[in-house]
């Protein structure tokens, strides 16, 4: 048994999709939330660059002495691979992705989703290959997708279009599953799936992830909460925006946040 | 005379747009540009975090001992009202701005187009209604017209209609000036343009903050270089991206750039 909190951490909104999924999955777990909005986003930003905020993003988590750490954010996750860090887990989006891409795809043809770190990065492809050399992927960088996501236009006749441009390509290779590698990606989930059609499975990181905890509860790799306990949600920023809580609301629904307050990393 | 280089600054690419105006308008005159690119945008932070990094920006650009600073980012400029610091002139583009939409406008009725930190700061309202009372204000923020620059989408069918949907309202309020308050806007233009018509004028911020430093030069309060100078523009940024020197190079044609280099501001 271990009543610590796990901490999650984004570079912003995008990670509150895996939160709720976790919260759901797990609900006599607690949750520190911490959203880097001041320095959001990291999807255009270099390696070198993405890798030092996650580090700092950690640091930040481990004093507040949490049990685990869940990077939700995918272009954080292709800088930080290691599976812990001064004894403390870190689970990180890629390989649970790509797992359950794998689980799921008949054709083992698999199309990939994410901002440009995560395409250029190759983590997703790598992953993929390195568990089962005779798939492959095809990979597209979708740059206006977070914005769209964070402007709240998930059901947009705009947004089908931009959805469509970016995936015209990509479904010409006959994939039949296809990874949304960034944690915004799943609130456009109504307008990506309206552009796949219903023979391509969306694979979202939320899912992918509450999995691996569930596999490492279970194999006692982690201590649970005790059944009894009330789950505490708080979520923590780096900035300060009426926007993102509005929006954090909307996409938490029906997780409730205990607290939401601004943080200074140092 | 005074042969130290000006300094420009701005959240990332956008200030290109000022910093090209600059260089073709004073050809004598070298610029030191910082692009905070680890940090951008500043556009969906709050008032405290943009003059945090503001104040950061300038002490660098101190540091390497400019003549002046001009401040390119609009949504910077709002956190940043002060005529000079230590002694050193700044430049907002605040200003300057809503004095040229003031000169071309007939209806006094005016538009004003920004991120939503420089919307919600009503910098460019307040400015206007300072000079001319009589005068109107209607503003909107545009949040997805940054990404579709710095997608490059500048004249396409997608931009066009997210342009239209910005401008639907603003455009019920007969208008008849325009201002662009944010430097990323004016590689929209064409699709601004095609959506307003021949009727508006467009106000940019490049254009409105040359003619200031023309007429501080032509007063002496601001030292030029000497006539037979060369010019010499060096580019920082607070962080590597190959898609941004790509962009830049594109931005400022025909301009050429000495020099681009990464550099950090602690």
């Amino acid at each position: 048994m271990d009543s610590r909190p796990i901490g999650v951490f984004d570079s912003g909104i995008g990670g509150l999709t895996v939160l709720k999924e976790l919260a759901l999955q797990f609900p006599h777990e607690s949750f520190l939330y911490l959203g880097d909005t001041a320095r959001l986003p990291y999807g255009s930003k270099s390696a070198h660059t993405i890798r030092k905020y996650s580090e700092q993003n950690i640091q930040f988590l481990k004093r507040l002495d949490v049990k685990a750490i869940v990077i939700a954010c995918n272009t954080a996750s292709t800088q930080v691979p290691e599976p812990e860090l001064e004894g403390l887990p870190i689970y990180n989006v890629i390989g649970p992705g790509a797992q359950r891409a794998l689980e799921v795809s008949h054709s083992k043809r698999i199309g990939v989703l994410g901002t440009r770190a995560t395409i250029n990065s190759k983590a997703y492809s790598h992953k993929i290959m390195d568990l089962d050399p005779s798939a492959s992927v095809i990979d597209q960088a979708c740059p206006l997708f977070v914005p769209l996501a964070e402007e709240g236009w998930d059901s947009d006749p705009v947004t089908n279009l931009i959805v469509f441009r970016y995936l015209s390509q990509i479904l010409q290779h006959s994939i039949d599953t296809l990874i949304l590698g960034c944690t915004h990606y799943p609130l456009l989930k109504n307008s990506i799936a309206r552009v796949t059609g219903s023979s391509i499975e969306l694979v979202d990181s939320g899912e992918a992830i509450a999995r691996w905890l569930e596999r490492d509860f279970s194999k006692n790799r982690l201590g649970r909460n005790a059944n009894s306990s009330h789950q505490k949600i708080e979520i923590m920023t780096t900035d300060s925006s009426a926007h993102f809580t509005e929006m954090a609301l909307k996409i938490l629904k029906p997780v409730k946040a205990d607290e939401f307050k601004v943080v200074d990393l140092n």
